[in-house]
């Protein structure tokens, strides 16, 4: 299981700076900057993540995930005008959605294990995993992120970090098929908002004046 | 006097989350945002110390920040239209004020007494402490800072952090109410350039081009 | 030599204070805004370094780099309307290209000397120790920032990093001569982009839509 999870990662991994990639190609930029955006958003929620919970950060630990966003990322550069492509585009937001799913589930797990800050922390920091790298580049790139945005990103990934810190804290002997329930549900609701392109309800948003 | 110093941290947080969902409420927000921003504004000044000092962040080991700072926030957001009034506006302006010299006190008086980085690092850290949060927040909302503005913000949070720093140093006797003074100038100041509007001067400030 | 390479850092800490000063003063900032964005230019890169490989933050341990970014600050903002004169900006560009070529070498040398994350880390933390501190300054003060320019500005400092990290794997008798070939080689290649005014070729960037 050990290695089906790792490689998982890796797919989040790869998924996030091609996004990452894609996302900030159209504003003019060079295939340095695309590098280190790609790197960035591939490795910085968790870079987050274990600053706070204080311990080695995991791409020291084991560089084969910064090997991996620097190859996506130079792929993603060169590919751009294939991957841009309308259909093409859109599987990359699903694969988007399986990265955040595995991002917030090893986050939330992470921290758990550590007992650190429960019963927010886990949630917190699995939220954080999950689109903290992507809030960096958007404000590395002048981007309007998705805190400002209507579309349903945070939450399906924050319902689902909820959902695991409770199943972890009162039901801890289902940790293993609750970690695979809680990446399906963020996953699934992702997939959903994708494919019918739900936004937030008016009662829960305000309108910019 | 630790209870009466940890129910007014409390107060602090509830100020800070509450003026940055009012701050960030009229840019067109969802309720995730909004406590998301609320809760990084309440603790993100602090978090950066605890990490620069290298010590756990202090939400982690008592999480009632977290949870108050979230509480506000929902509040907050629910009730922005009755808060949003000029009255109440400017009466969350005063909390604030009250939640800077609460939170400069405190971040100076925590960085000296691990003896970090002195003399610099309590003033640097301090200041830090109660402006760190907001900046987080302007950032990620995509609004000019406090750096950029000519309120008079942080000029008296510094001036407050380095006299107290001084107190610590020279008059180590004088710890308590040296804190209480440095509170009270810090307050003091900030609730007059929020009375009379006041701005910094011409000569120290540059235009704009 | 120790000696030599502490004062060539320290003259690193005031070009960078001092040109992060000139870059923000056209916005209108005040003194102590000044200070703050010169402060952070100047230690900012090498704080997130030291964060990541969670050691002390190198300015509390030598207090001297605040004084100096600080009596930089101060001295750059009284001084603005000289220090922004065509021929002395185009000097401290070449002094920002010297500071940023120490940064660069000095910060790959001791994440290496860490053994941290090799042998991806040491070529990491180098460029964001020299180009980290100017990325928070462009993001707190609205700027667009050089991830998002086609000036040649962080690729010399890239190609340093990485020749230094093969030396000191490969051929670490060289330690010494390698890091003062690849301070050179940043450095030359830096001020051949300023006098020339190159900018990345067109087959390497993305056009803004």
């Amino acid at each position: 299981m050990q290695t089906i999870g790792e490689l998982l990662v890796l797919l989040g991994t790869v998924a996030f700076a091609v996004t990452a990639v894609l996302a900030v190609v159209d504003r003019g930029i060079d295939l340095f900057g695309a590098i280190v955006l790609g790197i960035i958003t591939a490795v910085g929620g968790g870079t987050i993540r274990d600053l706070i919970l204080d311990v080695p950060v995991f791409w020291a630990i084991d560089t084969s995930y910064i090997w991996v966003a620097l190859m996506a990322s130079v792929f993603a550069f060169l590919a751009r005008s294939v991957l841009a492509r309308k259909h093409m585009n859109s599987l990359f937001l699903y694969i988007d959605a399986l990265g955040a799913a595995l991002f917030a589930v090893q986050g939330t797990v992470k921290v758990w294990d550590y007992g650190f800050g429960l019963p927010f922390a886990p949630v917190m920091l699995g939220v954080a995993t999950a689109i903290g790298g992507g809030l960096i580049r958007d404000v590395l790139a002048g981007r309007r992120n998705l805190l400002m945005s209507r579309e349903l990103y945070a939450v399906p990934i924050t319902l689902g970090c909820v959902l695991l810190t409770l199943i972890l804290s009162y039901l801890p002997e289902y940790r293993y098929y609750g970690s695979l329930g809680c990446f399906a549900l963020i996953f699934g609701l992702r997939a959903g908002v994708i494919y019918w392109q739900l936004i937030v309800p008016d009662w829960f948003t305000t309108k910019a004046r």
